[in-house]
């Protein structure tokens, strides 16, 4: 499907996630013909004195772009005629965001030598949203058709939130605000819906009384990657907590939605949010445990402490997380989601275990082996898959001996001729005018007066996180967390067959 | 495990029975040291006035066994070390069951001259059971420890069933009675007991609220090939339907048992059969079809019609039947259980139709195509297989494309290095004297019980059979039988991805 007639304006536009991701993106939307012809990318970049000259600045980043596209493209993805077509929907503004000076003008200029609309893409800090925002309206930018993507993470508490929401709301209706979180764009968190709503197997267990416990962890190996600044002020609850890690336990909970709408779907997420259960006071130390990790070694190489990154040794910003929530409604009642998430861990993955009850008796003798519980296992990171384990008889022997299989549903018809990419999908959903797979503010606002209580617990504790290695897999509290409840964490996703 | 001592003596040695399946199958547990070092194999073959000298019988025999696993085994199973190991073990003795004067005293010589027990295996017709034991016995050949393994079919209704099991049991103490269907030593359905009770998925959604109806077929592709006087007196439903279909129908729909023991197993099939609703009167044409092939072509050979195999025009003997089963029990109120065999069918293939219910609301727009039921097959011939049909997502397509996955069940270790054979199975499982795989008279008993009226009900009519082209699948009106309720029968297995 070609998307409607659109420029994209890409604040932010020689940093990381515009290079790594959003460009990349762009291409392979490219070079599946499913941008309009006329479809143009105007980046901004850092302005500086020496780049004034703009055709000079649109040349030095189409270079940019290139390498970068050599670099993050799959091997053989590339491909010259393309980029050639590609390279000439790129131009560059060098711009100061908080200076009308700089920039601004040019960047008025060149929007106006199209008819086009703009969908505004802020890969910049939230913090200056509101300005960029208003800039845009200065200069006249932004119409009713305008649309702006903007990153997490939207606010650092709920009242912050609020602001920028309320700020970027005075210029973009809350229709045209395509909040971004790229976990949505995987295709294996749409098959985790798909799975849901169309087996009876699994809609016809999904509740507390068939399913035992989840689990849905972020684990990261890298550490600060030189956002030490931002990420302090931040840390692990904030960063991917009230972003990522509850718009899966959303996804995970939701009722069935009428049907697949945006506001069908939005509707059951935020009553899954205001339907996870406060924790605050006594409560914050027996169901979650922060840690930040010290020096360590993650895979084979040395990692130094977050405070010796950081360079302050008084720092208390948690890099890991672990939180044992619940979901007071009828369905969820009892079933503890156990939520985690770290840096410099061990292994990189990110994954839900949905685990279901054992089974009642067992009618084995001791001779059949153990038995171990059925679990649906979504892998988002590194690799995407659904697996289902189901436990069957070896048939290598002719005694009964129970053995468990692991049962890949990500089915790939083999006939693949576009490569998946969550920022691609998003970023033509938003050309589309389709929010389904986007966040709204009631969604970020319910997220926040979930976690609330909780930071404001951590700040008034005022005590420093659980120290845990790097490379290790977290503080062994977090552990004990799920060990007090009969449980433990899927960490070892190196031999599945395993655990 | 070694087995307990004893030989193996074998009437009908010379027979189909003996030469395709059961000296493989010992074969087979002797190259896997399964077999007891002096365990030996005695058969008895057709008394002719030409085999009087017991040597050369032995070595005729033998000659014959070698041929038969040349043809038989898989290629490369047969070795002349262990085919020269194995022969040792066998010897042959003419004998003419219904005449003691021929060949008995010299099969009673040559069991005397080892102390170890008899596992009598009845490879004869039914009706000669009751000879063979009256003469076993006259020569004291029959002690407590004696075991014998009878065949199919045990009885023509169920007086004659009783008639044939209590002339055995004058003989044998039932404990000591093993009657066979080697269905039930097939991996795979042992495979499905585990499957049930070992995972909470299955066993939580095995029921009438879970489950719309269950198909168990059995088609051969087969005609008379050459028992036409034997099968002329039974048809389909004593063939096939009283013991492999029902045996099959107890596996998917008997309660959880205590535990895996032969007691209790058993007692939950019986439950099953008795609480499977009577089929009589009126019943009888509205829930069951039963068909007489006629001239057809199967798999591209011209096969004659029935009667003209026969030799007999007036003949009403079914060669096909399907019947709508009900269990009238709290688990499977409402559920229709679909049984089906037939002869000189399109496809030859066994076969159990797990089918899940539908889901309750389709929450996918038109455009994400049709949406199948879940289901669980359970293939037995010509392989063995269980399939978990499930809907995933397309991952090929950005958009919602439902797409239904056939996953398999069978785990495999890959480390097979013995050849599966329900023959062998069950032999050995004799020899250790475990009854759990094999048919207790109660069961006998129970199935007749419900079939009695409707073989009554078949005769009192005095109708000829439905027609059916040899090659196709049955009557149509097996069909409408299906159709009637809003399914079809699952037929086309060599594509297995389009039903």
């Amino acid at each position: 499907m070609m998307s409607a007639t659109f420029d994209i304006v890409l604040f932010g536009g020689g940093g990381d996630l515009s290079l790594r991701k959003l460009m990349p993106a762009l291409y392979r939307a490219h070079v599946e013909a499913q941008l309009a012809s006329d479809l143009r990318i105007i980046a901004t970049v850092l302005f500086d004195d020496a780049s004034l000259r703009q055709n000079r600045q649109s040349e030095h980043f189409i270079g940019e772009v290139k390498s970068a596209l050599q670099s993050h493209l799959q091997p053989g993805e590339f491909c010259l005629d393309q980029w050639q077509a590609f390279s000439q929907r790129i131009a560059a503004v060098a711009l100061d965001i908080v200076n009308v000076d700089k920039g601004w003008a040019e960047l008025a200029k060149l929007m106006g030598q199209s008819t086009n609309h703009s969908l505004f893409y802020f890969a910049i800090p939230p913090s200056l949203y509101s300005t960029a925002c208003q800039n845009l309206s200065s200069f006249a930018l932004v119409d009713s058709d305008s649309r702006v993507i903007v990153e997490k993470p939207i606010g650092y508490n709920r009242d912050s939130a609020q602001q920028i929401n309320q700020q970027v709301g005075q210029h973009f209706s809350e229709s045209n605000i395509y909040r971004i979180d790229h976990y949505l764009g995987k295709e294996t968190v749409q098959n985790l819906m798909v799975l849901r709503f169309s087996n009876f197997l699994f809609e016809h267990l999904w509740d507390a009384r068939s399913i035992d416990h989840v689990q849905i962890t972020l684990a990261e190996t890298v550490g600060l990657e030189g956002r030490a600044s931002f990420y302090d002020k931040a840390g692990a609850v904030r960063d991917m907590v009230q972003n990522h890690l509850l718009q899966l336990l959303c996804l995970v909970a939701m009722e069935p939605a009428n049907d697949l709408s945006a506001d069908a779907v939005r509707a059951e997420k935020i009553k899954v949010l205001n339907a996870l259960r406060k924790i605050e006071g006594d409560d914050i130390a027996a169901n979650t445990v922060r840690g930040q990790y010290h020096q360590g070694e993650v895979m084979g190489q040395v990692q130094s402490g977050y405070l010796d990154e950081l360079g302050d040794p008084s720092s208390q910003t948690e890099t890991f997380v672990a939180i044992r929530a619940h979901i007071d409604n009828w369905r969820w009642a009892g079933v503890p989601f156990y939520l985690r998430t770290g840096k410099c861990l061990q292994q990189q993955f990110s994954e839900i275990v949905i685990q279901f009850k054992a089974i009642s008796h067992r009618v084995f003798g001791a001779d059949a082996g153990p038995l171990s519980a059925n679990r649906l296992i979504v892998r988002l990171q590194p690799d995407e898959n659904i697996q289902l384990q189901l436990t069957t008889k070896d048939l290598d022997r002719t005694k009964v001996h129970l053995q468990k299989v692991d049962l890949n549903l990500n089915h790939e018809t083999g006939q693949q001729d576009v490569v998946r990419d969550c920022y691609k999908r998003l970023l033509l959903d938003a050309l589309r005018g389709d929010p389904t797979l986007f966040i709204h503010r009631d969604e970020i606002d319910a997220s926040w007066r979930w976690l609330d209580p909780m930071l404001e617990g951590y700040k008034a504790a005022n005590v420093k996180p659980f120290e845990y290695a790097a490379g290790s897999w977290g503080p062994t509290q977090a552990d004990e967390l799920l060990a007090k409840d009969g449980f433990h964490w899927r960490n070892d996703i190196t031999s599945q067959g395993t655990q």
